[in-house]
């Protein structure tokens, strides 16, 4: 798994042939147990690697399209896996739990509802009020600039840059790791404020 | 290929087991010929990308450990070899070309030669004032910072951190595309700076 911008956080990635991006997924290294976000498919290398720093506790999944390796990992392991509560209903796999807006998946890694996206209560995940984690509303196809998915594919486009908004209001991010395209590492919040500024004059 | 952060430049990736960062091609699109720098191997899909694109003319080598997959790609194109006038002597593989400080690849590609790195005259290239392209000295294992080669690599420590000082006075830099690590897509000058510094105090 790759370095990111702290020591206990790691990103690996696959290419994505359709779109010509990386799909990533994060991990967390944890004193309670390793956490796991939208994992993609690990290499043999990127397995032994996490199982040297402790194996894999949690996967966090933000939507129902970011299922990607998560079964496989989970079956493989001792993992448990959550999941929106927004999808409680209709999720395509078993969740050992639901995560809904103000909830902490451990302590330091708060939970977020994006709404009107694509899935109904997509997740965000902000990690120690500085590294901001999404799923597949914000995501950054054109590397050092932060966009939204088509209006085509949201549920409800107020409600999506409504939540885009509300993210610019979190005083400390830095990074924000995507987990489709490129992740941003300084400057988290203006990066936000630039891409509101483009949805509030476009919707 | 992946997109950057402008419509003519891609990059590619390989994961490096032995460091766990991605080392990186880059390839701008030009009228007068495509230009792959410090290629690593494509894949089939990333071959017909860059087919797809008008295939590739030249090749540009920063220095002589960042060979990667050039002779591969030159065999199987008609691409020609560009590398840094300093290692002439002892190249290991044919360039059809030596470039030195001042030289420009073609018009907007301009080229400086770094001092003091691991390999003599290591080229660094300039694209359109915005967007520096470099190869071994200036690189980032930690994202969203920039980094030099342990002291221990450098031919010249003071040499290496002179040049470093010399990127920072390029005026219009905002994008740094490394080619070992994370790449910077925004506010490249503020980091080539922040890097100056604390280079200035250790070295």
């Amino acid at each position: 798994m790759k370095f990111l911008h702290r020591p206990d956080l790691y990103a690996w990635s696959c290419f994505n042939l359709a779109r010509n991006i990386d799909f990533n997924g994060v991990a967390w290294i944890h004193s309670e147990g390793n956490i796991l976000i939208d994992p993609v498919a690990l290499s043999n290398h990127d397995w032994n690697h996490l199982e040297s720093l402790g194996g894999v506790n949690w996967i966090v999944l933000t939507n129902s399209d970011h299922l990607r390796a998560a079964k496989e990992i989970a079956s493989q392991t001792y993992a448990k896996i959550a999941g929106p509560i927004g999808e409680k209903d209709n999720f395509p796999i078993f969740c050992d739990r639901w995560l809904a807006d103000g909830d902490e998946v451990v302590p330091g890694l708060k939970v977020m509802e994006m709404q009107g996206s694509k899935t109904p209560g997509e997740l965000a995940l902000l990690l120690e009020e500085t590294t901001l984690i999404t799923g597949d509303l914000l995501r950054s196809p054109i590397a050092g600039t932060l966009s939204i998915l088509p209006q085509a594919k949201l549920r409800n486009p107020q409600k999506a840059i409504a939540s885009v908004h509300r993210l610019t209001k979190l005083p400390k991010v830095e990074s924000i790791l995507v987990g489709d395209g490129w992740s941003v590492f300084r400057d988290g919040r203006k990066r936000l404020k630039e891409l509101a500024e483009v949805l509030s004059i476009d919707g």
